[in-house]
């Protein structure tokens, strides 16, 4: 059995094939900025990807999409740095155009779910995932399946509060856990990007490294949270700062004791780092298609 | 059919008889503080609760535990007002003694099943459950089930961290939700217990009217992390400080919006006052037995 993944970022739009959740294609393009283009150029990579297999054999189609999702879970609302989506029922239009099954699922979920599958976390009953980036998004599996909650948008730890004394962030409320270990964290904090600071860091620069250490402080209070509400088995970790992780792990695993209080569930939990690198999004996309 | 509740709280242990889901019989005593007597008058309260009826109809026992339990369920860890129950098995103790099959749950996980059940959260797929007295606990109902997370322990929405820069909590971390709006946020404020307070508010105090929307605005911070971590259907608020809810529900409401980032979440979530009274969480230990 075959199935597709598509992982549609702000820049770039990762393509995977599986056979029977294996991968065994991979591709990566440049994100289009028109709707039109856009549509185009998925229908024109998904064929090529497909050209000499049997369309009998392919279960369908998994789109990643890089914000939230409507109640139903048929429209993507207003992805902020891909506003040419905004409202619009992708994938009913990608099955219309090609014929094949299509899901669609929050990027951040699409992660999770190939961490929880065949990533970091295989094996655990319930799994938190967190990327950092840009921003920070969260993702929950729960036996084998995305937990969207009531409304299809469950896992947002990136804007829970933390401390609402704190810096206001993008979304208007202050504290949030975005502000504390995202990119504009290291900005704020280092003035340069999260690639910058990690060479420095592995150059063994002693201010880069605290850096790291205080992101890792901070999010260990946001995953405590997570420990204490949802009692995960294990929380995986990824997203581009987390290429740094050996910087910052230790520091988040420490504070997430000490800020938890089940006595059970940090004594349980495990904190990892991803292990599914860039391709990610995309295999928990195909996987979409598993349930 | 018949199933038994019993919530064993600090100072009270409630009874109830349920008969088809319905309840039939209730009854309230003081908490004995020795083990052995407290296991005799569990033991007596629950014969004479049943004296007249027939073994064969009783499906069972629920026990509601103030406290956390074992990563299997079969042990009271330690609860802080109830140290004589550490470490002990405590339904394996009562179905051996009465030979009814026996389950035990943290009472707020009962609470919140009862509520989700046949309170005010009734109907509802996801259910979060807030109980605010001395201290601050919380629970999860997914589809009409406990959810207790990988390691038992889920919903502890008291000691999560709403500012990490905020006071001193008696688990040690700091700025946890339960410094924001349980009995103690209302002493350390107001210099009174939340029964005097409650009463002030009622007599028109602007004062103990204010000190109620403060907890209110506090507590809605602690709800908007719930949202968006969870995505809960319906938020339900019960415990001793809920009986003034209606000083507070309505900040409660308008901080959880403006603090909560998910735009659907927040749009469809309702946030209720329980329903079921001071017998809600010995009615939740009977509703053990249905699943």
């Amino acid at each position: 059995m075959l199935a597709i993944g598509v992982d549609i970022g702000a820049t770039k739009i990762s393509f995977v094939l599986m056979k029977n959740w294996r991968l065994i294609k991979r591709r990566k393009i440049l994100t289009p900025k028109d709707r039109g283009v856009l549509i185009k150029t998925l229908k024109e990579n998904i064929e090529r990807l497909i050209a000499d297999l049997p369309k009998s054999k392919i279960l369908g189609i998994g789109i990643g999409i890089p914000g939230p999702l409507s109640k139903k879970g048929d429209l993507i609302l207003n992805p902020p740095n891909l506003t040419c989506l905004k409202n619009f029922p992708l994938a009913k239009i990608i099955e219309k155009e090609l014929r094949i099954k299509t899901k669609m699922a929050n990027d951040v979920n699409c992660f999770t779910i190939a961490e929880a599958t065949i990533g970091a976390g295989k094996g655990a009953g319930v799994v938190f995932g967190i990327t950092l980036g840009t921003g920070v998004g969260g993702g929950i599996v729960i036996n084998g399946k995305i937990y969207q909650g009531a409304f299809s948008s469950a896992g947002e730890i990136g804007h829970a509060t933390i401390n609402f004394d704190g810096p206001k962030c993008t979304c208007g409320s202050y504290g949030c856990l975005e502000e504390y270990c995202s990119e504009r964290f290291i900005k704020r904090e280092a003035g340069v990007s999260p690639k910058e600071l990690e060479k420095k860091a592995r150059n063994g620069n002693k201010k880069a490294i605290n850096i790291f250490e205080k992101l890792g402080y901070f999010l260990g209070i946001g995953v405590s949270n997570i420990i204490d509400i949802l009692s995960p088995e294990i929380v995986v970790i990824g997203g581009g700062i987390a290429k740094a992780g050996k910087f910052f792990l230790k520091s988040v695993r420490k504070s997430a004791q000490s800020w938890s209080i089940s006595p059970v569930s940090k004594k349980y939990v495990t904190i990892k780092k991803a292990k599914l690198g860039d391709f990610a999004g995309a295999i928990g996309a195909a996987l979409l298609l598993k349930s």
